[in-house]
């Protein structure tokens, strides 16, 4: 039996891509989705269609409100930043979209799953472009989190299985991702980026989410099968 | 203003203790309880009780669905272990009645709240009896838990608040709890301790749960309200 590994999968190109890396090193992948109160349900429809499509064994979307509580563009009441200057996107202070310690509840559902799956590796899809804004983007916050994965587990306890937080991506920028994505065979016309798209699911292709995305087709020199050109401005 | 505090609320004896305790301290309290599939809704509805009795400012109760993922008597189809020898509580193995990373589940959430209210500290409930036997109880949990979420948060970007993870019952058995809280004012007639009560709240009696109870109000000398004898075999 190989291997089993939790995934999260948001729906997006990074995570699609860390599902395809984590079955490309032999895994069997689980993937975990999230219905948390963002203001689109197109991220999920996409999540499903890539679990799918790359053979995850499962796909569980749980359900947890995060608009409780409130403070961030994607599940509150505050209006997504659109068509800011690219220099400004990834650097100094936090975004308005940044959801706060949705990471780290994300990790905390996966490694509750691994636990009871048996599996040993919780893949996440940060990455070098995300963790110049988010904190909970940063290698320090997963080598803390990992830290404290195995303190809060029966790993812990009886010396089962050493759980690991791999994030793949982290060391990359998006162009990388997508050279990785497509050698890798991930379909990205199945994936989503836009924080606010219609609800056909057409990017709206001014918010920093989508912003990131063209630039990094355009440095890859791969057009988006998600547009029509395949490179946006 | 005072200060603000997140404190997690189950309903039971121990965390309406330490609502009790961050309300002595000067804190405005913000309680927070969740919904995560367990199989009764007796808690819940005592967990309103004493956020009301105490005063908290708010109480939020966030949805969570850990049925999704299983493994625990408490969320899954496994039946609760009812009559142990009380020796054998609290001791060697994890209980079935662990929750796979429930408590990780639980301050991540409450970290995210705490960030959106501007609150520095955030308290739980864990003690003595129960981190013998649930990885999530003991005291490098916690403090590898704080290390993380100051890792996690604008805290550890913009260096604004920092985040404690306060569990002042840690090194408290039951009876001491339950002396503590009295003297605090917690009126323990609203709170539930039963793992599988009947659905009017009546506690079963025999599971760990209730043991641990009995056990703490007889060494404590004090009667249980929510029993006619007020000591339980």
């Amino acid at each position: 039996m190989s291997k089993r590994a939790v995934v999260l999968l948001s729906g997006g190109l990074d995570s699609a891509t860390v599902l395809a890396l984590a079955r490309e090193q032999g895994f069997e992948t689980f993937a975990l989705s999230f219905r948390y109160g963002q203001r689109h349900a197109v991220e999920l429809r996409c999540a499903e269609r890539i679990a799918t499509a790359l053979g995850a064994a499962r796909h569980v979307i749980a359900e947890i409100d995060l608009r409780v509580f409130g403070g961030s563009a994607l599940t509150a009441d505050i209006a997504v930043p659109k068509d800011r200057d690219a220099q400004h996107i990834g650097s100094g202070s936090i975004p308005l979209t940044y959801v706060p310690a949705r990471n780290t509840i994300f990790l905390s559902c996966a490694i509750a799953w691994a636990e009871v799956l048996g599996a040993a590796d919780v893949f996440i899809g940060v990455n070098a472009l995300d963790y110049s804004g988010y904190p909970d983007c940063r290698p320090e916050f997963i080598e803390a989190f990992e830290r404290m994965a195995n303190l809060a587990t029966r790993a812990g306890v009886e010396g089962a299985t050493r759980l690991a937080i791999r994030a793949p991506l982290l060391a990359l920028g998006k162009a990388d991702i997508i050279r990785r994505g497509r050698a890798l065979g991930v379909d990205f016309g199945l994936t989503s980026s836009c924080y606010d798209p219609a609800p056909d699911g057409t990017p709206c292709g001014g918010c920093d989410s989508c912003l990131l995305r063209a630039r990094g087709f355009q440095e890859a020199g791969i057009a988006d099968p998600l547009l029509d050109s395949g490179v946006r401005a």
